[in-house]
């Protein structure tokens, strides 16, 4: 009897160093009780018999006649063109992760009946590598999206791997598809690790079998003539993520619900949706970015707003990085907090908006030229010398190495 | 000038009537005007030109050598074995539909950029045939499932097509592989239709290709000895759906984030998730079942209840069958109204409760035996000729031949 007690109060202690190491390596986490309980599963869960390991790559290379021509850097459209070779990892959950193999991009044989064709057990990344000024190859904090990745891969029953490990296999990844990389200081390299439930059985339950694969794509840049400010609609009857779900994680689930609306706003002549949440019309996410409003309080200090991560948004690397480089410079007030539409309204009046932009992988910052919002137009001010540019022009350097950061990491 | 005027009002006078026909086919609705503003945009961004067409159904029947061996009955296991063949239609924006094909079942080939992987473009239905004891095949209701998977298609921003023709290419499908159809009045071929968006290309945004596919699996009985009641965990920090969102749909991203939670409650002893929605805790779903309560209210009168179709819940085909079958025997109250876990304990309390179980296509319905819910645990009376086992015992009489019925649809 004591000796049962003594082991639960081994298991106890254990358990309870695993909850603080995980909220320690994922950061920020919507409702902490909730990601405590869950996080508290994964331990009787997971199983992990074989791991993904570098030195197991394996290395099927193109023929000559495998390759495919490149295309121009002027041709260049998001997700259109991809590279020659892809990196595959299968996992089993009595064998584990099988061995990491990069082979000639190809289509995947699945089963109709895989999970991940009727429940959406399937998650993704968003990730860039770079060609420098200085000729070098850099990606922008893949630790951050590998963590964020095994987050959601926890969240969606898939299994978890080593970080490092597949941080290296990327990187080989990208070393083989090199000359894929755009000979451009506007062009980069987008990487896109994806999970997927792959076992062919029609039950609501945890994937037995899983694939995560790796695919690059060469992508031009967002905005081809400088910046373009689109217009939002924000219309609180269209809600994206809400307390209890999942909308802190990067998995499929929750762009499929989204492509409707986004057709709606573009009916009604806008670009993006600017997502709402709640009663008083929370701001959340704008498209697939997470949203930033640089203005003057009722202090009258600077102030640049951002809405927390409580669950309702993605912790997106780029709005962490803004956050950081903000709080770097020290040059106005910086504050993760609810930003509701009412203030915006009233802040828009009294002519204290400065700026309001998105920012995420894809366009790094993206400006807001208006919010149509309960048949008003909110059309935002667009200064001179403006922040979000600044943040672009800094962000920039660093990706194409003219500044050297801890951020930007060497790929050979 | 005047063309142009008469022209608009041509428009929009088609565009009342469809969104009337709309309503009409699709029934009840959630959140009205959002669903007619959704619906108005369907006319501009769907394209048919090709159309699903039985008379162009084309069969490769397999070789003696392509047949699988049968299992047993009793080794059934809900969604683990397949049929010998399979139907599918592809898609493409410019073209429309193709053919539909009858042929072995085999494994897809999708590229692995395909947006079903990557934003869960994916939707679903399940229905079922059976073998009745007069040795007729029988389809329940085929024209419900296909009406709500052409509701969700739209949703999804998957094409949509003509439902009665894709019943006759499934009839087919189910003829050839008929013999597939348990010969037992405890099992039954479960039918599981599925769309996905196919295009490779990375871009969140409406697919331009698309597959649908039925695959059939004989099915055994979901309760091998008579009824097994089930216990319900009721945690109101799990959420399934809210308004403004996708939970009246079937689609695949409705899944997905329910099995951690489904997991958390087999590790805390239950067997399904009741889901609840709002500060006052209104129960919406059970695991993936619609909820039924069989109640004493207040007057002192019995009361089926369940919750309305409101954007919350799924609209069930067994449920809507329940609610007729009962309005039919006039025998008690039959209400589609908000129930919350205040009234379930008080009612509890005053041994008001009934009944309450789960309904759906898998197991038609499944009794409840007990609820967890903040700390108390809600036992729920098991009345000796429960209406429950009434329901079950009609539906099998209808699904089995033993008493006609409208909704038992001839297959042959």
């Amino acid at each position: 009897m004591k000796l049962w007690k003594s082991l639960i109060q081994r298991k106890k202690k254990k358990r309870e160093a695993f909850l603080k190491l995980e909220i320690k390596q994922f950061g920020h986490f919507p409702r902490v009780k909730q990601v405590l309980e869950l996080t508290s599963s994964v331990m009787t869960v997971q199983t992990h018999i074989g791991k993904v390991t570098y030195s197991d790559l394996e290395e099927k290379i193109c023929t000559p006649d495998q390759l495919h021509p490149k295309p121009e850097t002027s041709a260049l459209v998001f997700g259109k063109y991809f590279t020659d070779h892809m990196l595959e990892v299968s996992w089993d959950s009595e064998k584990g992760w099988a061995k990491p193999v990069i082979s000639p991009m190809h289509n995947l044989q699945l089963h109709p009946g895989a999970k991940v064709l009727h429940y959406a057990i399937e998650l993704f990344e968003g990730m860039k590598a770079y060609r420098g000024e200085d000729g070098r190859l850099r990606l922008f904090r893949p630790d951050r999206n590998m963590a964020r990745m095994l987050n959601t891969a926890k969240r969606s029953s898939l299994p978890t791997f080593d970080a490092n490990e597949m941080i290296k296999c990327i990187k080989r990844l990208i070393q083989i598809d090199r000359e894929w990389i755009p000979h451009s200081t506007t062009s980069s390299l987008y990487i896109r690790p994806t999970l997927i439930g792959t076992d062919p059985s029609l039950g609501v339950a945890s994937p037995n079998q899983a694939l995560l694969y790796v695919l690059l794509c060469p992508v031009g840049p967002y905005f081809t003539s400088g910046f373009k400010p689109i217009s939002l609609l924000a219309d609180p009857q269209y809600v994206r993520a809400w307390p209890g779900g999942c909308g802190a994680m990067k998995m499929g689930a929750n762009y499929a619900p989204t492509i409707y609306i986004q057709k709606q706003s573009e009916l009604l002549g806008h670009q993006q949706v600017l997502w709402l949440y709640g009663p008083d019309h929370q701001l959340t996410e704008v498209g697939t970015m997470n949203i930033f409003v640089f203005m003057m309080n009722k202090a009258g200090e600077r102030e640049l707003v951002t809405p927390p991560l409580e669950g309702l948004i993605l912790p997106g690397v780029t709005r962490l990085s803004l956050l950081e480089l903000a709080r770097e410079w020290k040059e106005f007030r910086v504050v993760e907090r609810t930003i509701t539409m009412a203030e915006m309204v009233e802040a828009h009046e009294e002519k204290r908006v400065l700026e309001i932009f998105g920012a995420g992988t894809a366009c790094v910052v993206c400006p807001i030229s208006s919010i149509s919002y309960q048949g008003r137009e909110l059309n935002i001010p667009r200064s001179e010398s403006s922040l979000s540019e600044r943040f672009f022009k800094t962000m920039s350097d660093i990706h194409y190495g003219r500044l050297q950061h801890p951020w930007a990491v060497d790929i050979e």
